[in-house]
């Protein structure tokens, strides 16, 4: 029709799936198989929901200075958002406005070359090296920004602080965002160097390590400079994105740091163990970071696998993309949602 | 610094002001000055905490489907977005692509330029008459898209839906968006047309009549394929923008159909009751169809009023713009409310 020549086109991204019924064990969206902290819900119960009808808070203060005190930063460093997505979105259209590419790796969090596109931002990819591992060379180059997940998604490969932090030394002239989705998870975070680096800034979520997804949380820090030029652009787009709920829900989880620690010391354990079980399957694996690992088998086709645990309710996710096509990323379950998959996979390869 | 270069600078919106401390009559940010529905509270006490571990729906289709039986349109014609801003600026993003300036009305939402700045739309706003009503004919020359708030703020004045329709008509090669956020005070929605112009775009929100700013739940209703144009660039920008209390307290706020009833109510009749009020304090109003009026005295300059409000508590709204800089907006409390502001304004008056 007539007004679509004035509509802007985009390939939208592609989410894993969302099974509606239950039964399925679900290891394909990288959620945290247990709940977030009980305070969380109590402080969900306790809510005054009459207070809804005020328009929330738009710094979303309480959140941002638990965050300040639990970082050792400066409220004023802290930029929250409706997910990490939603914040790492702001900072592509805010940071990433010259006319030079930016830079990300070939193989990442396939996000990035989407929000490019929607924003007109031109882009390279550089090529990860055979063992999934940045050449850091490639981001010595001209560019218009960088950014980088580490640990790695959905390799869960983490690189070496060192190599970011020359990376980022050697771009003075640009933005440097590190995606640390998955740092909790036995990674090493670039924010102790935020101090130092102007052009570094970090971002988090509540989605993984604190079993949040359904609320929506994420959050960057950086330098107060570089956070008010953010604020400035999410301002011009909406005054409020952060609800009540999210904001004290938040809050309560962060205060929990026992339930944390409990938390992601479980998911660790088990991936430890469920690296193991796959490795003696016949499996190749990344030496994830994350709450998931990244496997090829020596043998069966990737998408075969994937298949065949999906025919039987065991959900975990697959790219029919260049490099990585005879992958799985199957994300880290409880132990017993781990041990189901490879009981699943021992009598699969058996039988085959 | 260096990566200065590369970032978007923008002039934020500047919201209304938020006082921390209680004891404040608060009319200057149009929330509804009574709770959400009760049944709003119930379904958050009862939401699984545990729950929130999963990504939410990223469809909202709990949310979409209540919208859809409400307003008699199908599951494929509705967005839902973090607030009605939300809504907007993505519907701005995706519609407003083209390169013929977008047009607006030169007093109206202080959003939309903003808008348009940030994402570099082109736009031209067309001079409300004397009595702030829209002159058809500026919307009949060539543009990129029209967006026009209906009642429009922050005048409150109802424009004739028959206007509109011609506008609509007389434009079938852009989107119009009619902002419909204060409809449901007394204007007439679009909402009908809906079937008729595949280029009609109906925004509304829960912030005002639903008393859920809190919670941040917009939406739009359109035909499917110019929702589903908006949805691919939501898609580009956050899967999962909706997080799940919202998704459930919004649905048990439109089946309390009753409660809304009864609230809408009560808020028109205390409008209707201030009108009368602030004319014989020598106020000249605008026939407002919101949740609020737009007053001007016939002789105390309204900056100073704004001042002598504030000074004892009492906050409205003011804009030091050309063509309002003597008006007030004045949001519609509980009749208690404007009790106590029409009897200082009566003193006030009395006294100067």
């Amino acid at each position: 029709m007539d007004w679509e020549k004035n509509v802007r086109r985009t390939e939208p991204y592609v989410a894993g799936e969302q099974p509606g019924q239950g039964g399925v064990v679900k290891l394909n969206t990288n959620e945290c198989p247990y709940p977030p902290s009980p305070k969380v819900g109590e402080v969900l119960k306790g809510l005054d929901f009459e207070g809804l009808r005020l328009y929330p808070d738009m710094d979303a203060k309480e959140l941002v200075n638990t965050l300040a005190d639990y970082y050792h930063v400066k409220p004023g460093q802290i930029f929250v958002g409706v997910g990490s997505d939603d914040v790492l979105a702001m900072s592509f259209l805010t940071f990433f406005n010259g006319g030079k590419p930016i830079l990300f790796p070939d193989i990442t969090y396939s996000f990035y070359d989407v929000w490019a596109e929607v924003f007109r931002i031109p882009y390279r990819t550089c090529p990860l090296d055979g063992d999934f591992r940045i050449q850091k060379e490639d981001y010595q180059k001209p560019n218009g920004g960088i950014v980088i997940p580490n640990p790695n998604a959905p390799t869960g490969v983490m690189e070496d602080v060192g190599v970011l932090e020359e990376i980022v030394a050697a771009n003075p002239g640009s933005v440097v965002v590190i995606d640390e989705a998955y740092v909790d998870f036995g990674g090493e975070s670039m924010l102790p160097l935020i101090g130092r680096y102007p052009n570094l800034m970090v971002v988090q979520t509540f989605s993984k390590s604190r079993a949040m997804a359904g609320m929506r949380i994420g959050f960057a820090i950086a330098n107060e400079k570089l956070i008010g030029y953010l604020k400035d652009v999410k301002f011009s787009f909406n005054s409020y994105t952060m609800g009540l709920p999210a904001i004290l829900a938040g809050k309560a989880a962060l205060l929990d740091q026992a339930y944390f620690k409990e938390t992601v010391g479980k998911i660790i354990d088990t991936r430890e163990w469920a690296k193991e079980q796959l490795k003696g399957l016949g499996f190749t694996l990344t030496d994830s970071k994350s709450n998931f690992v990244f496997a090829s088998h020596r043998s069966i086709p990737a998408r075969e696998i994937f298949q065949a645990l999906k025919e039987n309710n065991i959900y975990v996710r697959y790219w029919d993309k260049p490099r990585i096509n005879n992958h799985l990323r199957i994300t880290i379950g409880t132990r017993e949602q781990m041990e189901t998959l490879v009981a699943f996979l021992e009598n699969y390869i058996k039988e085959r």
